[in-house]
């Protein structure tokens, strides 16, 4: 099958591999229908993280069960499902407090940029739709194998609830999920910081009331400015740097908290800082599976569809023109056609 | 009167010096009928904290209204009134959002090992009881002017609620009221770390179901072997040491929180296992007022009593013998009488 694999510094390639096979009886193998690159792809692509070279790469994906482990229940071949990007048994003690992310038994999608995927822990970690969707809906659903889950991570993990002041710090496809997120949790205020404007339009698509260009310090007293002089209730940190970092425990009101999900890449958490002011932060890899059921609801019924994120469509073949499409921000987000 | 007073590293004095005045019409002078001895005085104490020398000390003190500020409404002389240790307006708009600790008009109980206090925003900061107390009540209500209510915060900040596994990391007279906190707020496991047995027979009345008197890994490790190996689901924080914050993280499970309210000294947060593990972190200075009303309900229907805190009473002439039963762990928290 064909797969892309990661061999260097931006050096994306499409190759031919043996398609994956069923190793345990709790796995399955999924024939994907659509992948697609993540802003955490951008870290090994641009030498940021350790690689192997020659790995296969790509984590989010939506497909049909093409094969099940024995031990693997409730699917049938032909199932279209959504596989969130970590996997989960779905049951263990850690899975039982709704963190699925830290799972006993967990494991991720890997080479999901390819024909056919593995996912392990099959039972626990897939959502089916309850008929295949139209095509019109699978980019929809993608997003929730990962950006929109995890901008939902954002949102419940900074507490955002009805009538809250938000504030959203980064305008990758994340962060535009985030700001959906906010809306659905009841937010009443959505402050959306971005400088592109295709994004602020999808911002506001997504719920943004108010958009914000400034970064840094100006960034935050733009923010204050709009939030009685004190800061938002609840701060979404879409990035990962430390800059998003400081800017969004300063955005945020004293008691007030920030919740993070971009992989911290050089954070120092100012403690003393958020000691003095009450900012709380919380955050982490999103438990995917455990919001799963309520957005997949939420998608199919129409009430939310984040399928904007997706500002190009390219065949698999042109996989590492996504890459550089992403990577030069001429586009949010790539959604790749096996 | 007499007011205590720190000159130097573990030199306390009681001196005579002028009485408070009402410098603001927001002022008000309260008579101290009782004071104590804050875990946080220990940090100046020791010189850990710099210091002015011949400063007054103490933050901690019930008593009755002296004289009021021709804008204070709401009270008479010969009120009894507990005093937060943090005075806010109660109006401005973080006060509103109930982080009364990070108030727009923020002041602070200065001296009140003395025999007579200011309470600065007066109107907001004060909550009386409905009649004067009995004698018996005194010390369940100066409690409340810090550590109880600091000790609810931590619980709060941690996410506390019904059915909580609930884990303390010191057993100071916070942690010891984070304890009863956290039973008030439903926790079904409390598990408090402590190796005094003195503190620990508090622990337990306060509603403590285990002690846990190992500390660091070992001490993280005896926590998840009470927990299903996973961590409790919210631990309270009340040291303040790099290594009390360790502890807590560590015995936090994934998706857990922190609640914090020692005030950091030395500490470094780990964001890459922060993340990794989906572990929150929230707290700081306790917002007393907000706590307060219904801390004194519970307090004078006598649903929580938090006086056994006080295992030292000594009139204020000897503060200095106070001090020293603390810095020494002879006492967990010494009440002083002017």
């Amino acid at each position: 099958m064909r797969v892309t694999t990661l061999h260097g510094i931006r050096d994306i390639r499409l190759e031919e591999r043996p398609e994956p096979t069923i190793d345990e009886p709790t796995d399955a193998i999924v024939k994907v229908v659509a992948a697609c690159i993540c802003g955490s792809d951008l870290w090994p692509y641009r030498g940021e993280n350790e690689i192997t070279p020659g790995d296969p790469i790509g984590h989010e994906i939506v497909g049909l069960v093409e094969e099940l482990g024995s031990e693997v229940s409730g699917f049938s071949p032909g199932d279209f499902v959504v596989v969130p990007f970590c996997h989960c048994d779905n049951a263990c003690p850690v899975c039982a407090k709704g963190m699925q992310s830290a799972c006993q038994n967990l494991g991720a999608t890997a080479g999901g940029q390819g024909e056919y995927a593995k996912v392990t822990q099959a039972a626990g970690s897939l959502v089916k739709t309850p008929a295949l969707p139209d095509p019109g809906q699978v980019p929809a659903l993608l997003a929730l194998s990962d950006v929109m889950a995890t901008g939902w991570h954002a949102a419940v993990a900074a507490g955002v609830e009805r009538g809250s002041t938000v504030a959203v710090v980064g305008d990758g496809a994340v962060g535009l999920c985030g700001v959906l997120a906010a809306r659905e949790l009841g937010a009443e205020r959505i402050i959306a910081m971005s400088r592109h404007e295709p994004r602020q339009a999808v911002a506001k698509t997504f719920g943004a009331t108010d958009i914000v260009v400034e970064r840094g310090k100006e960034g935050t007293a733009a923010v204050r400015e709009l939030t009685e002089g004190i800061g938002a209730d609840a701060v979404l940190e879409c990035v990962g740097t430390n800059d998003a970092m400081r800017t969004a425990l300063s955005a945020t009101r004293p008691g007030g908290g920030v919740g993070f999900v971009g992989v911290p890449h050089g954070v120092v958490l100012p403690v003393a800082s958020m000691f003095g002011r009450n900012v709380g932060l919380a955050g982490g890899m999103a438990p995917v599976r455990k919001y799963l059921p309520d957005l997949m609801d939420r998608t199919l019924s129409g009430r939310i569809d984040p399928s904007p994120i997706f500002d190009l469509t390219l065949p698999l073949d042109e996989v590492a023109e996504g890459y550089r499409a992403m990577d030069e921000q001429r586009a949010i987000k790539v959604l790749l056609e096996p």
